[in-house]
């Protein structure tokens, strides 16, 4: 008797945004078990806007996948693991995390208890550092990210200011999540007028999800001492050509300013603390979070390039089965 | 009985590149002193890059100088002040500081023992923090704080390697000042490659004096972890539009890297630890410097002129009188 795994296999590397014939969709048999082995079945795998990187062949901190493997990525089961973009997969354990369900649902091991939750809670606190009564400003504020780092910069006493994508998204972080102030960047022509109105005492934290012109115009805002946490580069993941911009590190001088940029995995070691953290304040009420879940296996390429249209708020998920 | 006052005042805005003819020598009455002032009788008066900043329109740290008012710049005499670009000036005290001649010539109090010293020091050892072991790059090496930045990383036990804009420099800091390795940018034509060969470790900690597309290929050389200090963007100051140059933050992110710029004065609580740990350096023979002297007031705009060529070694000086 074998069991079927439908995988999401890289059929191409892609060239700019991907597009769906870059992924394949094939079915395997899930071989037999051997000693310390335990199959897991997979509930909800996670897209992300990082994956874009591990798709391209230029090397960054981690190994691309390669044509005809299956796609990388997080997933959750009765078991969490990053076992990729298939319906079942064999584990020794190695890479597994438990998951307490007690603290959350299972979806969150994805989001704002998982990677995204992380990368929201250590970049602002241990990166961005914030102060109570200063401003934080958010790129890509209405993401898995940026609308976790907007709340808890609000528990730390900030004003808060994010940009995104629509008018609903700006609608939800202000009337939602408690931003002081948000726009929808592509409303706005000029940015540096824009930025000045909605943040009137200037930036002292720009946590950093997007980059582009909009970065560019934050620069001209910031503060003495402001620290600018690069988490993602968005902007430019789909690029065909070495973006270029103004050049920004005149302004580090003048403002005495640090831009420093992280992988979430440095804090991993303290993971727990934060999960907890953030689970606590889940249960007071202090930080919502939305998830975005499309159903089926076939459907996480077209989730994965929707993130590039910024179609999702807050986390994007796929319900694989369960 | 009048005394005469020579002074060079700025005349005109440069566009680009100074010209002798934006700024003007000319001859006031010293006036009449008044109860708690003294006069001081300049003997050196310092020419450093970041005065392009302070002659443009554009606001930066600190107030631009006006048409017609006198130059601004470190001074040295019997006593040691900013007092700009002239013979004599009336002071009440503030911003004069003593030093202490015993320590080092009179000259050092504008160079090794004062901005640039300062600024190479705490820059380095501050923001930069080297760990014995580590390859340090500095740009703009032969310069006054390149020259002292290479020293004091030598000294912290790291391999140093620095850029230059001539063979004698780059032989000044191989063979004089210690540097483990340097070239002459204006001979490189793949900086990439040329960083790799002279930093096959990777650059830990990057002191940038200069920005530009050295800059660029600087930053796919950075290790996990890097720091880099910028200092100053001379590739820039004289630039007529906005510059413009790959983004870079993407490789702050994929290394974990941090960027910060920062302004000597952060420091002033702590300069005379830095001046004292400077002198011992000297003292011990660990730390060498050299000025580059012209004589006489009328060649200020000359020597300030000429720094952006890269006509100084070490620390580029004015002797006005004494």
């Amino acid at each position: 008797m074998t069991t079927v795994n439908r995988q999401i296999v890289l059929a191409a590397r892609p060239e700019g945004l991907p597009k769906p014939s870059d992924f394949q969709l094939v079915e395997t048999a899930v071989p037999e078990l051997t000693g310390g082995q335990f199959l897991v079945k997979t509930n909800y795998l996670s897209v992300d806007p990082y994956m874009r990187g591990r798709i391209s062949e230029a090397k960054s901190y981690a190994e691309s996948v390669q044509i005809g493997q299956v796609m990388v990525g997080g997933t959750v089961g009765t078991v969490v693991g990053y076992w990729g973009w298939q319906e079942y997969a064999i584990s020794d354990g190695q890479g597994i995390e438990r998951f307490d369900t007690s603290l959350a649902p299972m979806s969150t091991a994805l989001g704002v208890l998982g990677m995204p939750g992380m990368t929201a809670y250590f970049g602002l606190l241990e990166i961005g550092k914030p102060k109570p009564g200063e401003t934080v400003f958010v790129s890509g504020a209405a993401g898995a990210v940026g609308s976790l780092v907007g709340q808890i910069a609000k528990i730390k006493g900030c004003r808060v200011v994010g940009s995104a994508g629509s008018q609903p998204k700006v609608n939800y972080l202000t009337g939602e999540l408690g931003f002081d102030a948000a726009f929808n960047y592509k409303e706005v022509k000029d940015y540096d007028a824009k930025l000045q109105e909605v943040c009137p005492n200037g930036i002292d934290v720009y946590f950093d999800n997007v980059g582009g012109s909009l970065t560019d115009a934050v620069f001209t805002q910031i503060n003495v001492g402001a620290r600018i946490v690069i988490c993602g580069q968005i902007d430019q993941y789909n690029a065909t050509r070495p973006p270029r911009g103004p050049r920004l590190f005149w302004h580090l001088i003048v403002k005495q300013a640090r831009a420093e940029g992280f992988l979430v995995f440095q804090f991993a070691g303290r993971f727990r603390e934060g999960q907890q953290q953030m689970a606590q304040w889940i249960k007071e009420g202090k930080v919502k979070y939305q998830e975005t879940i499309v159903d089926g296996l076939a459907y996480a390429p077209a989730a994965f390039i929707g993130l590039f249209h910024g179609e999702n708020v807050g986390k994007q998920l796929v319900r694989v089965s369960g």
